[in-house]
C-alpha cells in the first residue's frame, strides 16, 4: 500500500462539501484516482465513504495490484471459472456487507452516471462501463437512487498530487520511447500504418517493466502529406506511402498503469524542411512557448489560450489555428478540467495538467501541430514531456 | 452504399415483433450491425425506424466511410473546430429533423441502456458510450423515456448474414498475420511484452489496406511458463523473459472495420514439446474438434460444450477445463449469443458465430488453450480461422 495524503484530503473535502455519504465507482479512470489502482478486467469497485476508510473489491488475481494502491481494505472474489457468478454479481455480494459496515443504506451515493467518454482498463479491446444494470444495482443496494457524481469526480480529479504528477511524467517518458521510433521511421517508402505500428510496439515492448511500470500501451495515429490538412480532426493511419518532403504527423495517447500522456509531433520525411514549413513550425513552437509562459496559477484558461493564439494571429495565421490550445489530461486521454480554450470557464490552479497543442492547417502546405503536456506549479507551468528531435 | 437484404430483414422483423417504433443507437458495434459503418470518433448516430428508411448522422469527415455502408441517407455535421458545438450537440440538431420526418415523437424508441461491455470505435484509446446525457437527450427529443433495447440488439446481432460472415473471415485472416509473427517470436530470450507488441504491430501495419480492409487493430496478451497456469483468467503481458521449453500462450482480439476475431494459440518455446505437453495439446485439439462437430443448427449450446468436455473428462482432465467452451463473437470481442457453456440457454442457429476454446490448466505443467472462431451453417459448423502452426 502507498499513501497520498493530498489525494485523500481532496476526495474527502469534495465529498463533504457536496454532502455525499460515499462514492461507489467502477470506471478504471476513477479507480486510478480514488484507489491508485488500474483494473485489469475492469470489474472492480471502490466504495469511498465521506467518513471512514475506503474499501476496494477486486478479482482475486488482481489482489497484488490492488494492494499496491491507496486502499488498505482490499476484498476479493473469484472470477471466470464455471462455478463463479459474473464478476459484477460477485462484486455485489461483497458490496452488500460494505454497505452495512459503512452504514450507507439510504444514503446519498454518488456514481458515474454521465461519463460518456471513458478510459479503457488494461483489457482495452473490450472496455467495461456502468450502464443501467449498475445504476439499478446501486439503487437496490442502497435503497435509494444513486446521484450522478460525474462533475464531482471531474472536480476531484482536476488537481493532480505530486505523486500523480510523477506518474504522468513517467507516462510521458514512456511515450518518448515511441516518439524516438517515430522520428526514425517517418521516412519515404514507409506507410502511415507501418510507422504507427512500430511506435505502439516500442511503447508496449519497452514500456512494460520500464522504471517500475507494470502496464504500458499506446494508441498512435500517423497521417502524412495531404492527410495532414485536416489533421485537427482525428484521422487514423492509412496504407498511404510516405513521399519525400511530406509532412508526417503523429498523435499518440499513452497509458502507463492508468496515467495518460497525449502528444503530437510533426516532422518532414527524408530531407530538409522547406523555408515555409520551417517558418510555420517555428511559429507553432513560439505559440506553444507563449501559452506555456502564460499558464500560471490564477490565470484563466482562456488567457493561456489567447497567449499562443496571438502569436499565430500576428503572423497572419489566426484563421488556420482551428481548435483549442489544450485540455486536461491525467486519468484519461482527455479530461474536461482545465480547458485551455477561448471560452474556457476555468482558472488555472496548482496541480492542473493540460495539453498545449497549437497547430496550423494550410491547404497548400499541410498541417503542423506540436502537442506537449504541462503541469501548473506555483512558479508557473512546466512541461512533462520532452522534445528530442526537430522538424527535420 | 452496399445492400444486405438479410440484415435489413432481421432488423425490421425484430423491431416489429418487439413493437418498437425505432432504434436510436450510437455504440460503434451497433452502427456496424445496423449501418455497416465503423465510427471513427464514435460520435455518430443511427436512427432505424421500424417503417421507413434509416438515417445515419456522422461527422463530415466520416461521410465517405458512412456512405460505403448500408444506409443511403447519410447526414453530416462539422466537428472539433472552435466554432463547432460538441459532436453530440451537433448530432442532436440533425436528430430533431429526423424525428419529425419519421414521425417518432412520443414513440417507443429503443436505446442502448444496458451495454456494460462495449467494443471501442476506431479511436480505441478513448471509447465513447451512452450514459445519462444520451438517455436524457433521447427522452427530450422523443417526449417519452426511451426503452432499453439491449436484449433486442443482441438478438438482432446473433445471426450473422453471409456478408458479415465474410467480414469475420477477413478479420480472422488478418489476425493470422499476427499469429504467424507470434510463432516466429515466441522464443527464449524474448519478453512476453516484446512478443505481443510485435504481433499487434504486424496486424496494424499489414492489416491496414489488406484485401480492402481500411482499419485493422489487435490486442494481444502473451503469457508464458508459470503465468499460463492461471491463463483462464485474462493475464496481461509482462516483462518476463521466455525460458527454453516454456509454454507460451497468446490471447488476441482483432478488429477489422468493426468485425472481430478472438483467437488463442499455445506453443513451446525453443525446441520440442515434452510428451506430456504434446499429450495435453492433442487432447485439447480433440476436444475442440468434438465441439465443432457437435455445433449444428438446432443443437443446444450446452451440448456443443459437453461434446468437448467429455473428451477431456475421459482423459481425467475434467477438473482442469475450468471455463466455458465458447461465446458469441462478431460485432464485439465477446457477444452473449450463443453461449457454449454447460448452462447455456441458447440453441445454435444458422449464422451464429462463436468461439471454441477448450483449455486445461495444470499447476505442474501449465496452461494449454486453443481458441478458434466457428460459424454455424446448414451443414454444421465451420472454422473461420486457420491453424498455420503446431505446438512446437
Amino acid at each position: 500500500m502507498i499513501v497520498d495524503t493530498e489525494r485523500e484530503r481532496q476526495v474527502r473535502e469534495a465529498l463533504a462539501a457536496a454532502h455525499f455519504d460515499a462514492l461507489i465507482c467502477r470506471l478504471p479512470e476513477n479507480l486510478v484516482c480514488l484507489a491508485g489502482y488500474y483494473p485489469q478486467i475492469s470489474c472492480s469497485v471502490v466504495v469511498y465513504p465521506t467518513a471512514g476508510d475506503p474499501v476496494l473489491i477486486v478479482p482475486r488475481l488482481e489482489r497484488e495490484q490492488a494492494a499496491a494502491g491507496l486502499v488498505a481494505d482490499v476484498r476479493t472474489y473469484e472470477a471466470w471459472r464455471l462455478s463463479d457468478p459474473s464478476p459484477m454479481e460477485s462484486a455485489l455480494r461483497l458490496l452488500v456487507d460494505v454497505v452495512v459496515e459503512k452504514k450507507l443504506k439510504g444514503g446519498v451515493i454518488g456514481y458515474e452516471g454521465s461519463f460518456e467518454a471513458v478510459a479503457p482498463g488494461q483489457m482495452a479491446g473490450e472496455p467495461y462501463v456502468p450502464g443501467l444494470p449498475t445504476r439499478q444495482m446501486l439503487a437496490e443496494l442502497i435503497g435509494r437512487e444513486p446521484v450522478d457524481a460525474t462533475d464531482l469526480l471531474h472536480a476531484i480529479r482536476a488537481c493532480k498530487t505530486p505523486r500523480e504528477i510523477e506518474k504522468l511524467r513517467l507516462a510521458n517518458e514512456v511515450a518518448g520511447l515511441g516518439l524516438r521510433v517515430f522520428k526514425e521511421q517517418a521516412q519515404p517508402g514507409r506507410t502511415e500504418a507501418e510507422i504507427a505500428a512500430a511506435v505502439e510496439a516500442a511503447v508496449y515492448a519497452h514500456g512494460t517493466g520500464y522504471r517500475g511500470a507494470r502496464y504500458a500501451r499506446a494508441w498512435a495515429q500517423v497521417f502524412s502529406g495531404p492527410n495532414t490538412v485536416e489533421g485537427w480532426y482525428y484521422p487514423v493511419s492509412s496504407a498511404r506511402v510516405i513521399q519525400p518532403g511530406d509532412l508526417v504527423m503523429i498523435e499518440i495517447g499513452t497509458v502507463v498503469d492508468g496515467y495518460w500522456s497525449d502528444l503530437t509531433r510533426t516532422v518532414v520525411a527524408g530531407g530538409k524542411a522547406t523555408a515555409r514549413q520551417r517558418e510555420l513550425y517555428e511559429l507553432v513552437l513560439a505559440a506553444q512557448r507563449a501559452s506555456l509562459a502564460a499558464a500560471r496559477p490564477g490565470v484563466p484558461g482562456r488567457e493561456a489560450d489567447a497567449a499562443g493564439r496571438r502569436v499565430l494571429a500576428a503572423a497572419g495565421l489566426g484563421n488556420y489555428f482551428l481548435h483549442h490550445t489544450g485540455h486536461g489530461i491525467g486519468f484519461r486521454y482527455h479530461e474536461p478540467i482545465p480547458s485551455v480554450h477561448p471560452s474556457s470557464p476555468h482558472v488555472l490552479a496548482v496541480g492542473h495538467v493540460h495539453s498545449i497543442e497549437p497547430g496550423v492547417y494550410l491547404p497548400e502546405v499541410g498541417g503542423i501541430r506540436v502537442e506537449d503536456d504541462a503541469v501548473v506549479l506555483e512558479g508557473g507551468a512546466q512541461l512533462l514531456s520532452q522534445r528530442d528531435f526537430d522538424l527535420d
